[in-house]
């Protein structure tokens, strides 16, 4: 086990009607104006944003809304909301929505007290010291941005989808949480979400790190009890239990405990942030295709880790045939995608002849020679992955 | 699933020779000068207290030292504590040692700041709105006190041993946690550490909220990865990674992670308190005896989530004679204690004829006439626990 630090100071309010008291909340942690960052349409029409914006008012707290935030959220918008928020005086971020809306909320708040570009925290060229501090109403269980530190911003010139990670500057000080929310999402969302929170698990997984046994037996539980509460919540949408279990588990896959003392993985994240980028998919779709790609080249060439994860996650019987015990739990995790109408390759992705040199290229280009630290790929390798996902 | 609430601000910083960086930590979170609390000899004579004094001093931290805080705590020191710390103008507690000590000192940090007598808290007659901050170096894996709110301190006069529960006011705003710093606790120390950590599982696991299978999971993999670590600690005293799986089990296990939405229990716990209240006996130990017995009594009158227990955490075929498994299930555990060194009876505990009517009445004068949520113990179902026991 490698020496680690873990902190995860934000403030979970989770359960039914929890969104009453994000004004309480947000005067607790300081605010007198909010900037209020939502998506499309449905936070308006399901009357959620006016809930929202009742409970600051009850709670006296100005706001001012900056709506129409993007799936895959790219930088004009965090501009415009740096420029929105200095201009009206917000003294904290409020995003009401799912990942891409809190992303857009954490990269405002980062830019509002940085002098230069906001982007260079994006291109390391500068690193966040302070920013303003960001409440949550999470409405789409899935990036687990709502306590994370991390904030996924794309570049529209030259599509640069990029991942910053904070060890505690950008982690909402709350996430409200409230499962009935999550109720009328498409199931195509819902599945997405689903194959999101378990890549986020797996990306920290699949390590070479030993004697970490414990947060092993976390991960394979988190994973098979989202395995579970996903073919429930397919089944009915509206079953609080499972959605609860659903939104909880998109916290804990994400908030860094499945991966205190080892080291993470993160390639299938980054080959899939170059189709997100060019293709402009689903973040989770994207995911459903490349991690089965991904894991059946590890069977090939490192299987150990694969082996633990077929016999714990997946009940594959022991066996001296490691790969092949691996490849059959590959071959379930495509099924259960499946099953949760999910794509898992480019075909089911609506790709039918992806740019595989472009993908590739753009891949090292962002992330370097070698990508991820389980089997660290190298152009051929990522190369093969991408093929495998034909 | 349950409406709740989770936070955990704590800092944890973990690995080799993390001991050295609490000075540092303490000047981060304010102290100018800080009460330093430990226990018996063993942190002297280890030369841990000379490394932590000699980090302090060289973040610029004053200290004054309190030593000789024995195990079941008691409220003498508390006050010696309050008083000390008044007198010297300390500004944070460093707790240096297990959950006697880290649970001296958060009575102590309550204390200090209030004008009443710091037993209110632990009698409901008060509650505890600020404190001074309470710093943590791990050197026994056990209490979980590191990670939460809470605080156990025996009134000596009536050896009334009480328990006080806050949200967040006593939660360590850092942990310094070194695995290696417990390599040479006593073998039966270590086992007792076990039996606490996994009976801080158990008592949020047996539960009658339905719904809430992430957090199971989490409490399974966590049981599971106990058991299999404490088999090779006991082996290999040095193993690091054992020590360190260990070391991070004895914090989730009591952090709030494995209760989230749901009601706990509790009742072997408060059995407990009563038995090492009046025996004095080691709080693991004495847990190690009533588990079993109050596990016992359950499979007989409400089996429900044992029959679970014993599939997933003991691996117990699946069955329909529930009761059968789940005894099965009470069988392993006893005899995973047993392998460990620990008492699984009043006799092994050194208890010929323990006086049950003294238990029973000082139980239920403590904690009321029904104790517990799984299934709400009587004096009648309490007495026979405690008969189980013998």
């Amino acid at each position: 086990m490698n020496n680690f630090s873990f902190c995860t100071p934000t403030e979970f309010v989770f359960g039914r009607n929890t969104e009453t008291r994000c004004g309480e909340l947000c005067r607790k942690y300081g605010a007198s104006k909010v900037l209020l960052v939502y998506g499309g349409g449905s936070a308006v029409k399901s009357g959620l944003l006016a809930r929202v914006e009742d409970s600051l008012r009850r709670a006296g707290v100005a706001s001012v809304a900056l709506g129409g935030i993007q799936p895959n959220p790219t930088d004009p918008k965090v501009y415009e909301g740096i420029a929105l928020a200095r201009a009206e005086g917000a003294d904290m971020l409020l995003a009401v929505g799912g990942g891409s809306v809190i992303d857009t909320a954490k990269a405002i708040a980062a830019g509002v007290l940085y002098d230069g570009d906001f982007w260079d925290f994006f291109a390391q060229k500068a690193v966040v010291e302070k920013a303003l501090k960001v409440g949550v109403v999470l409405t789409i269980p899935a990036a687990g941005s709502e306590g994370s530190g991390n904030s996924v911003i794309t570049k529209l010139d030259g599509l640069h989808k990029i991942s910053l990670r904070t060890p505690s500057a950008l982690r909402p000080v709350f996430a409200v949480m409230n499962p009935e929310l999550t109720y009328t999402l498409p199931p195509f969302q819902t599945a997405c979400g689903i194959a999101d929170m378990m890549a986020h698990i797996m990306e920290r997984y699949f390590s070479n790190t030993t004697g970490v046994e414990v947060t092993d037996r976390l991960c394979e539980g988190l994973l098979k009890a989202i395995i579970g509460q996903a073919r429930i919540v397919m089944q009915m949408p509206d079953d609080y239990d499972a959605r609860a279990n659903l939104m909880w588990s998109g916290t804990l896959a994400h908030n860094g405990l499945c991966g205190v003392g080892r080291d993470e993985d993160w390639s299938s994240h980054f080959m899939e942030h170059e189709i997100s980028a060019v293709y402009n998919v689903a973040h989770g779709a994207g995911l459903a295709v490349i991690f089965p790609a991904w894991l059946t080249y590890m069977a090939e060439h490192h299987v150990d880790k694969l082996y633990q994860f077929a016999v714990r996650v997946w009940d594959i019987p022991e066996s001296d045939d490691r790969k092949t015990a691996a490849l059959r739990a590959v071959r379930k995790l495509k099924e259960f995608f499946t099953s949760l109408g999910l794509p898992v390759d480019f075909k089911g992705l609506g790709i039918e002849q992806p740019d595989i040199d472009l993908l590739v290229n753009k891949l090292h280009e962002n992330k370097g020679e070698r990508v991820g630290a389980y089997l660290p790929l190298d152009r051929t390798r990522s190369r093969r992955i991408y093929e495998l996902a034909l």
